[in-house]
């Protein structure tokens, strides 16, 4: 087989290998051991199959979105035609599967993801991570931190700010990891962007909140004022200004709930065909890291946001392939 | 509980005020006495149950929506970050419940609504109605122009012209409430507005009819051309003109198929990122009630076709709360 | 009944010729004998009830589409509101039923098709063709190309360029047809015009191929770039130069996932907004058959793709229509 | 069309008269208006489209229950080979529609519902009646009471014994009509029969409550060892016992689940093989009324759940026709 | 790999000899050319695609059944504990694929089956046909009884009697197999056994034309006074007395509703317990072939009906490998 | 509230404590620390969410099965009035939420099964265990034997035996358990029983293993033979010969297909109504503890063989209830 035909290549995802059970690892890279991961990789995927707090009934079973978007993966290669780049000419993959979790203990679960976090950033790799809910993104920001005087930018794709101080009686809710993150030190609360805000889910503490610790909130009203493409430049000068490093988190529900089927019903929200150029744009920025949370496979037979997780992922990876190809080295 | 929290707050839904059953009130508002609404509300809720004729064989059971739009609208608040404004800051909202059907009696049916919106035009409130299919909404303008000179225009989000002057023997067809508008006297029929027309589920004879009948006819081919503000504006412009009242009613077929999983299959039509801000356009000029039909819950299995009409009602409140934010004092 | 009515009609899909079963012909035009098709008819549906090759295991089970797509149409009629004409003015239209096919044996099953389609060119016909897969378009091609001398160009709407020589060992593989179309000596190699390309599922070695045979490839980005008028305009220029006849051939796939539940999964690809004016565009040019082929009913309860698959059908007729109403006389 | 073909019969559906929309009347039999029904007729269809309190989230949507067993009779005769009599030879049917229900308010449909109960008695007809929840039960038994002095009894199949004194503040709940029933100083409380009980889903306070107003209750351990017909025969004996009127009330969960999709999750219950003769043997005991209720159509795509209402009713009317047949005269 | 670990054998559907496209032969058995079909084969699968006449209109799409069937047997081997023999270690099994269908052609497909099934039996094989609908039984018979003068008997398992002389004016309709196998001279017609007949979609005319011809009628309320093994004991005695062959034709509505999502509403009938021993009882005494028809397998998202078809052909196989284990040498 | 109107209780489930999220304990029972659990519990009940070796594409996601069957139990109460006994009233129930599963890694999964086992043991109760899949039974039974040298019965009730030796290179296998417990010196092979055993998924291999080890075998056909009280009573002689210790080990498809949507498609298994009542038999012989694996809640939209696992359990604990009732004091 040439690697050129790929992904068009009969019964392609039986000769990939697993993570666990049947599931290939994310595009078919190689499995690596998530206790020792091997060094000279660029990227490394992981999977978080954690749910905690369930903010809303309906949509529940985020746990099972690694496996259904790593499925969904083994459908893809590395070339897009829209950019001329397959990824994999520049880039180097690594699989480690999935961090464990402890379905009782929200706490350990987020030490869990630290220290997985930890060994991926000490072995010069970034991490590419599969949630799961959004409760864990401040840990792999505190593992950015760890050791690192160097400020860090946020681009934050959501439907709603996400910025809670608890829901009830929990700390690590999904809808708080901003007000976590922004208590990390090195981030810079300046350089945190809200991109895709809109709607009647958020409530004003959260947007006060937002305004207060001088983030920038993007509404959807904005992006179609102004452009996506526009709003992504803004956003990406914003996360860069005076930090050393910028992480993508993307909450599903970022993307229009026309094309979200497993994801939450939030409308009038980015488009594909503005998300995937808006995040091939910020991968060819240069990122230290993204995380793409809140897939329900559960409410979406036919796996379609799993499936447009996996090509987010592929657009972010084929920007850092572009950067890396146009101005060879070191990233970060 | 910070009503400024709402709704991000715990077990939300469990808490709010039930309308029957385990259903709650439309954005957890006060339940009223459909008999004896008090006063004191700008809007009033009411649902009317009600399937009548079925045109398509596939597209039924829509008498469930009430029932299912309310239950979206427990997830959602009043308060909406594009434009920073929580409608629960300057409007007072009610909801009555469901008016009565009777199943084998069109006409009975047709009475218990007209009666219904009576009661809340004399009670200075505003309906905003939930469907069933499109078959009512003449009673609610009988019920406006009831003891009122004044003139009406009519903005109509709609796939089809539903000017039909019967079907089969059925004189309150869900595809003929235009034309049992027209025939009120104080409807002006040059501010009747049909927006969102598209595609071959329209016929020759309902189109000719609009024209003679003078009522203007933007295609989704226009709003691509100029622009869902520009048609917006011009639509508003038509149906206030010479006019006192307008009212405003949106079959959910308006919307793209691609947004509306619960409603029929016609494409090319409004997209939520167009009637989301039409909506607070058009209840930002003033309007003396809305209804939202034909959405059909049993085809939908996440519910998105109703969280999106809930989203609707919202966004034209929001547009009425900052009329009445903007220039103080009574509005009808 | 008057036909200005169609398709606003009481019980109309049980009054409609069927093909076979309870299955209507297309649109209810009358159902002709596939062996001995009758002259005078400008377009004949033909369906063509074959699944081949398995590219991807959850996409499958498309030979039901040409069913599911025939019961949709029974919603429609010949009228667009969009451009104020009725097909069935201007053109006469007959469904031939379904081609037979052998499971078993993909040779003939091609051989069948490619029969079938002779005798609907001689007839002075042109074929407006229901897949099934992508496998058989080269038959309809090679039967136009049959006793013409004349050079053919190709509207290829898709996701993916299919030109793939191969697919294992099956020489009919649904990710090929442009590969053996472009095999046909009356095809012009230059007028192949791949348009909606995008995605990880393409593969670099079909990418240099497109590329050094010299087609042109249209990718969404340059859809989004320059707006898809612009391409289609180029896309008809290209495909008409120095040929006397254009086939279009339209994968599902060319269109969004968000609206296209019955087909593969590809993202930010053609709206239907963008979609279907550009086939009412392509239709006006002047072509000598089409197909719409990859529709999965088996994945799409309501049959969203099928109705899509239907419009997109009355869109492309109704340019035609168009054409033969300005330009009266002979077309092909 | 010889009637001894039905149901056999090319589009028998669109062929029979409609109670509402496209719904047809039950089995196709004539419509009556349920204001006045005709005079004439053993038995009378009614529907009462109608949910009260939910008292397991999941478990809702009983309200088109009878739309949808309408539907699903249409595919039905009155023929049954295992007792090679054909109904209609016997009886003669209406169909009265569906009751008009408040849904804002219990209490009036429940005197609706009484109304409409009394107009059949009068008219010297039966009802049979398609739920709606439980709550309505008692409307029936009071109408059957008012001006007879005759004692009734009850056979209750069920998984659960539904005499809870209330639910919440619900004074009409589903959990509760046997209490109501007991309540009627016509209903001889040691003539009532539980059969079918079984399951965690029962409380003991509502079990104690059931021996001391001194029920039969026959649990499904019981039907399993001592035999389905054995315990119908006890069950008739004991409702008839010092009774004029029997009366049988039929929740669909009496129904093991593996049979009933579209109705609550509860076990080890009657099978289609004991329900159906034991209506047949219940019918030809003699009845007085029946009703059938909780039917969830929303959670049973395929509608089993009402295709088994329909049969279940058909058996029934098979046992009164089959008594009719061999004792003529009056029954009531 | 030990043929002994059959099934239990990793990825074993991937490594199994396909029919067409990805699907698998039946239980991974040689595929033979259905024109030309080698010697040495006691029994050779064929499938028929095929849907012609639609009786309810909800009951449709079962030309996928062969393809989904095929798929569901993957799963399993050819040992069966509960009989502890592995059928395979007495019969040697070929798969023809598919036979070739003319969707337009009813005569035309009767035709191809007849001519397929005369090569399978004069190859002194027998046909085990997966349907498709119940039109083509007779076709099979025809070639069983061409240049054979001995009688022949019919096992009929079903719901429905299926002998309809014509449906409206379809001659090959699903209803009426039984009536054209009976016009067949060598078919004996004493020796038809219907089994599993009940219900209400049974017609007087039907059951009358049934007694007229001397067929046998097992009704499920008989199987059950009696029990299955009895009443099959009785089928068989009754289909080998006076005959040479004796043909099985199984309806998938024989079964019971609550084991068959993917086929009618069809209550009380034959569980799977009752189902599967009778076949290896009605297998075991000697049999010249069987179909198994009607199973939906779109209405039917996990494949159960699929898997039960399977599972019966098994047992059924199973019961000739024991036969021939028994008594060796040849059977028919 | 009484606490003997349980369940029958408004807004029940929302009452409950929580294992994590929105996920109720078992039955509401107190929610214990996983990690040190409390004494005077007599059973604990813990959640294994994993999912190793994929033996079937279809059969996956039973690692949601712990969160499902929690959240069908909060529907149910203790009292069962087929035994009149509330099992509250004699046992009391802890619930130690899920133990932590390493996704990447099955040994140290089985190693945290194995500690929590312990502890529970420990600890003087005796654990219920939720699946996941079938791979960690021998776990408990590890756990169970440490520093216990009484002998240990297994009841064993599947489909399929369950023994292989490994699957490909997994060594803990879904369908491996039973030879791994069987090599655990204090299991008395001859004290295994696998009850339920039937059909072609079973390999001659394992077929002669269990024998070879001296394992009672009961397949279906002998339970239909003999009864199922009978069978039971057999194995639960068997299991308690010469052995301290009964262990229960249920798969989910040792019921059968009809009424498990959530299990793999086994036909001819144990009904609800033999299942239910020989697990109350089994449980009142005395048991050390019992597990139910293989519910896959994804294929199952109503949650049926969620609800019904929670029966088997209520079941079982109702018969260790009633042997505490009629033999006071201590029972391991």
């Amino acid at each position: 087989m040439n690697s050129k035909d790929i992904p068009m290549v009969p019964n392609r995802k039986a000769s990939l290998p697993t993570v666990y059970g049947d599931t290939p690892s994310f595009l078919g890279v190689p499995v690596l051991d998530y206790r020792k991961p091997a060094a000279g990789y660029d990227v490394m995927i992981a999977g978080v199959p954690w749910e905690g707090t369930v903010t809303w009934g309906s949509f529940t079973g985020c746990e099972l979105a690694p496996r259904s978007i790593r499925h969904a993966s083994a459908r893809y290669g590395g070339f897009l035609p829209e950019y001329e780049i397959d990824l994999f000419d520049h880039l180097t993959l690594g699989d480690v599967g999935d961090i464990p979790v402890h379905p009782n203990d929200p706490a350990e679960t987020m030490r869990n993801v630290h220290a997985a976090m930890q060994r991926i950033y000490r072995n010069q790799s970034i991490p590419f991570v599969l949630g799961g809910d959004h409760s864990f993104t401040p840990e792999i920001i505190r593992a950015l931190a760890d050791g690192d005087e160097g400020k860090i930018g946020i681009i934050h794709l959501d439907a709603h700010l996400d910025n809670a101080k608890s829901f009830g009686s929990d700390q690590f809710a999904r809808c708080g990891p901003i007000h976590r993150i922004s208590q990390i030190p090195q981030v810079r609360k300046e350089s945190i962007v809200h991109l895709g805000i809109r709607g009647p889910r958020n409530s004003p503490t959260q947007y006060e909140y937002a305004q207060s610790m001088g983030a920038r909130v993007i509404t959807t009203r904005e992006v179609r004022e102004r452009g996506m493409s526009a709003v992504t430049e803004e956003a990406i000068r914003i996360a860069h200004h005076e930090t050393r490093h910028v992480f993508v988190t993307i909450c599903s529900d970022c993307i229009d709930a026309g094309y979200n089927p497993g994801g939450p019903a939030d409308f009038n929200g980015l488009l594909p065909s503005e998300l995937l150029p808006a995040l091939h744009q910020i991968g060819a920025s240069g990122i230290s890291g993204l995380d793409y949370v809140e897939v329900y496979p559960g409410q979406d037979p036919q796996g379609y946001s799993s499936h447009l997780a996996a090509w987010a992922m592929i657009y972010a990876l084929s920007g850092m392939a572009q950067r890396k190809r146009d101005r060879p080295g070191p990233d970060r």
